[in-house]
């Protein structure tokens, strides 16, 4: 079970993984050191590695995903693991099930890893304490998402070799999104200068406090910097706030080749998926040389095969 | 194929498994020590047992499920089948494809077993009648579920040591409920001593046909039992009867420390799950130490695997 | 990688089958020949071949199906795949990315195969121009689908020997049938008389360029067919316009034991399903013995293992 691994590299020292919080900056060097080698595993004909072989993965969703759901779920399979789908449109929550209730059956079934989203934040870490096997955050609510802020790093470091000393500027909907949260607490970690823009609606209150700086002009907040990290404008989570109208938010937020220009020549484009087209990216933008978009996805399968083996380490026997 | 295999072990003889109705007591008990040998597969850290390789496993689910259908896809997958889930609310049923059409379809493509869930009592026979698989009934409407009633005999059988002369107290919604039915058969096949409790509007006409007795107070029911198995208040299956109100139910129905307190003190708890927590069950109870609510699901995944694996014996050539 | 295969069969000259246009008969015999090896792996009881382990095929379906995506996941998994459906309910889709957005995501997470059905003819060729992986049209729109064609002919090729020369009448709402449409390339490709038999209303303007005749009875359209092909008639599709009564459209189009008198004593019956019992065929006829419609289904895995088989080896390296 062990023949695939370095023997060198100590076992991962974490039973779960729910956030950026909590990990060291050596975790996170680890699982990236790791992600390099399943990326070689994704871009062979036989794209196959049996260490999760007799494991079961259940991927938990409470909220619909295209991208992060199917990346866990190639991943896992790509790892060997018996990989099981269950999301809320067939689940037994519809039958007033809780959270709890739902967990703890499934944990029940004795899977290795529950991969878990869920709207709340929170959620997954009060489910982790509920359940015996690990569990992997794939998003709560706007708390944490710390598997893309993995894959987001790693995509960084292969083409700009050290995270350290960046500029990155994280744009946009800040306010509702998971994907900044982490992306912040992993680029601080790991001594990267990290920015927020957007406008004042979308901004939580006391951002600052996480250690970025507060940009209110595009102009000014990707001026110099290394990597644009553009984020959805999430206007299916804004019921009832503010909403603003795509157009004026393009204009002044919408990142296409003008503000671009305010980057460094050698700038990085950079956002998580699914794009709105024309809203918070040009399409020409999305397209062109400096965006690595597609990269961040493929990506984001070897960092969540990373992750799975890291947890798998952890378990017993392993 | 038979290297997992005690050889003494004779072969199933039945090629489907549609019902506990029709099993001697033999079948029922061969299957349950098969069970018992997969609960070990199950707490290895490599789950994976290969007797099912190359073999084609169809889970044809007319109404959703989370627990049922998940236990069936991880059983399949711990044997090494192929598994294919199939449910409603992406088939051709919407285009009025009928249900003969539909499983006729879906065996020529030759699976080894189908696992069928319906909203229909017989619906699951009639269909075992149309194809050359095997066919295994996941629940018909209000008549059979015979693989819960031998994952809560597993789970008895482990706690109690024999099912002979245990009194067993079937608790709430008889009326709706495929569980208690197959239950009864099988516990009676067992030799126990099988009584339905609950309000008269619950329990079906001529029920104490069926070889149990029947009684109308929580206190009456209980009374020195060793099982206390809840059923699920299925309201959603009430449409137009007598739907009771959730406060009144729990004050005369629902199991709490107090009714508990009737039965032995070494009396257990069951529910097949999902549970309305304060309907049928005070959470007190469900999470507490007399419960068995958590191994009932695991016992599952161990009697679904026995079932496939007791039914791919049956297969030509196997 | 190479050891199930004959050294000798040339691989497969093309990196999609987006359609049978652009097939040459030699590509469709190579391929029908190939399916007929296939369909004695599924004939096995251990029904796997490894020639497709460590690759990923990913469904990805636009509109639902049951037996297209089942069999396409059936055959992957049998060939040792690993097989991802993503449907179009679970999918961002619905966050309003683009087809081409969700495609090229999918792509770069390094699939080897994308089975794609889509609601707009054209679809399928515009993501394939945009993806590195290998692409199989599972029905566009109503302009082809080409593994059903390949499937109707292994089945007719199993009985009658040879296409050439065979007489075979394609009947009812044409205009809505992409099935039609890759049946009459295929079918003409290899040298059969191809007839399309149906209402005005529902035969699409220049039919007749495709290389058959048009024939405006049921009576003059079966005269010594050797098969009566079925089509579904497509309701879901004539939003405003001519929508027939169903009794009108069995009268007259309907497949009944009188109508199919018309055609040769030893004519065979098709229908690609799922089927419209009453409406553009009698049950008795469908489950008559002269109907192929089961084998079909059977084929279908066979036909789609061929593909999945052929396009691998197109892949490098393999």
């Amino acid at each position: 079970m062990t023949s695939d691994r370095h023997a060198a590299v100590p076992a991962f020292r974490h039973k779960h993984l729910l956030g950026i919080e909590g990990l060291a900056p050596s975790d996170i060097l680890d699982l990236l050191d790791k992600a390099e080698e399943e990326v070689l595993v994704s871009r062979q004909v036989e794209k196959k590695k049996n260490v999760l072989r007799g494991r079961t993965q259940i991927n938990l969703f409470f909220e619909a995903s295209t991208r992060t759901q199917s990346s866990f779920e190639i991943a896992g399979k790509r790892l060997g693991a018996d990989v099981m789908n269950m999301s809320v449109a067939s689940s037994s929550v519809k039958k007033g099930e809780t959270l709890i209730d739902t967990a703890q059956t499934l944990n029940a079934m004795r899977p290795d890893i529950l991969v878990v989203r869920h709207h709340a934040a929170g959620a997954v870490h009060l489910l982790a304490r509920k359940v015996s096997c690990s569990v992997i955050n794939a998003g709560d609510g706007a708390h944490e998402h710390p598997t893309q802020a993995l894959l987001d790093a790693l995509t960084i470091r292969r083409h700009k070799g050290d995270i350290r000393g960046l500029v990155v500027a994280i744009c946009g909907d800040v306010l509702h999104s998971r994907v900044a949260r982490s992306n912040i607490l992993l680029l601080n970690a790991l001594g990267a200068e990290v920015r927020v823009v957007g406008p004042s609606t979308l901004m939580p209150k006391g951002i600052d406090r996480l250690g970025v700086t507060v940009h209110k002009t595009m102009r000014e907040g990707l001026r110099d910097a290394d990597i644009v990290m553009m984020l959805r404008l999430q206007r299916e989570r804004m019921n009832g706030s503010f909403v603003p109208s795509v157009r004026e938010y393009f204009r002044y937020w919408g990142l296409d080749q003008e503000k671009l220009g305010y980057a460094k020549p050698d700038a990085l484009v950079m956002h998580p998926g699914p794009m709105n087209r024309g809203v918070e990216i040009d399409p020409e933008v999305a397209d062109g040389p400096q965006s690595l978009i597609a990269e961040q996805v493929e990506m984001g399968v070897a960092v969540r095969m990373a992750v799975l083996e890291a947890l798998a380490e952890h378990l017993p026997n392993a």
